[in-house]
């Protein structure tokens, strides 16, 4: 079974003219297609670990459940890339319109949203939690101390669920969204109360990003990258307090910093 | 008009204890409703540059054209965010089954061809080129130099098309995939010759990305960042030449290392 990382891949390293064969460690990308109610759905590519997680929260990020009691049945068929859910209801008929762009009637108003399913499922945030600035940056040192080396240098992202105090689960995955995803899915299956928790993540804060935590309902975002302008109008709009580049001593506040202490 | 990145968003910086309020440039994400033949197609989020290219190197990249030709017009409503594309050809009735899982035949054999679109579009690349280590080197150092501050550090990706010795031209996108996509767009667009044309690229090598350069038919591509298992296996099947982690004076050669002289 294929995991994060395939070791032994020979490469050939040049290095100030000199040239060597080694092995290198290399990130596993697996496609998984995942079937809904005997349809097939989509097909992701991601890094093979809680995949369960992984499509439960898929499926919520893109509007098709809420709830894990929406789930009748899920099998995964890791040796092939499978993944068969079955819903305790309807796909609804037409599952394309999800994806169709969003044209708010009030121009201007609503021109953040640009997916039909996003308008009816992202929230505003109005957790009260606050945070230390200091305690931002020891969960984001957290996080990177706990991903090994390659997965600081090799291109896989990390998100972690956590308290303002410590981090409780983190998840890995070649994509920024699966890791987010995989977060997601753990939240519902395991009913997580989410009102005092925060995300720690490697990745960058696009809409996309942000639209998730949004979905969850989690009222603060901490990423080592930076945010796009998107992301930050929409982090404005719906109470998420975005917070970038966080590294060693330095962060930056983008949005409701009245969560910051 | 929105371009590569927005100005003045003002942030919190905490750094080691101290607080400033300080104006930070940030990444601009904008979404781009393609229309196909006058029905709704996709959505993209992207950076709103080069939008033209983008839109017919997104249409080539996911297999529903192959020549530029076969475009009749394309208007862009850039306030809006829409592109507007009229084929010389029907869309073909079931659209998404181009992104409908691939099932090989032969167990194994083309496992890793996971989309039907890309079974019929992805190419092996049979070009004669080689190129010097240093000229690699060189060019991802140019591709670096020639990215200003904010490319580097905030989150945005380049991508290039080079010759041997020289970069030619440079897209940018918040997206990995959109950058290589403006780059197609462009040669598509200007029917330019590939057999001895190299891509520097700042983002990862996923198999995505790789079979997006076989489709282009380009033999060699440089990375700054990793690769990933799949890519790997669709390079050495592909006949193309994989380079990762090319940083200053050091880089790996993943596969077909017969190119690099």
């Amino acid at each position: 079974m294929k995991q994060i990382v395939q070791e032994g891949w020979k490469i050939i390293r040049y290095n100030k003219g000199d040239k060597t064969t080694e092995e290198e460690i290399i990130a596993t990308e697996y496609p998984l297609t995942v079937y809904v109610n005997d349809e097939e759905f989509a097909t992701l590519v991601c890094t093979p670990t809680n995949i369960e997680e992984l499509v439960i929260g898929f499926l919520a990020s893109e509007g098709f459940i809420r709830f894990y009691d929406e789930v009748k049945e899920i099998t995964v068929d890791k040796d092939r890339g499978f993944a068969y859910v079955t819903l305790n209801k309807e796909l609804e008929q037409d599952r394309h319109a999800s994806s169709k762009r969003f044209i708010g009637s009030c121009c201007g108003k609503s021109r953040q949203f640009y997916f039909q399913s996003d308008v009816m499922t992202a929230k505003t945030v109005t957790s009260k939690l606050t945070i230390p600035a200091e305690n931002c940056l020891a969960l984001m040192e957290a996080l990177q101390s706990k991903s090994n080396a390659f997965q600081k240098t090799g291109g896989v992202h990390n998100a972690a669920l956590c308290t303002i105090d410590e981090l409780l689960t983190i998840r890995t995955d070649i994509g920024r969204h699966n890791a987010l995803d995989k977060i997601y899915g753990y939240i519902l299956k395991e009913k997580i109360p989410l009102s005092d928790k925060v995300i720690a993540f490697s990745g960058r804060i696009s809409s996309e990003v942000l639209l998730k935590i949004s979905k969850m309902g989690i009222g603060i975002i901490i990423s080592k990258s930076a945010p796009t302008d998107l992301a930050l109008n929409l982090a404005e709009d719906l109470g998420i307090t975005a917070i970038g580049f966080a590294r060693r001593n330095t962060m930056n506040v983008y949005t409701h910093h009245e969560r910051i202490i």
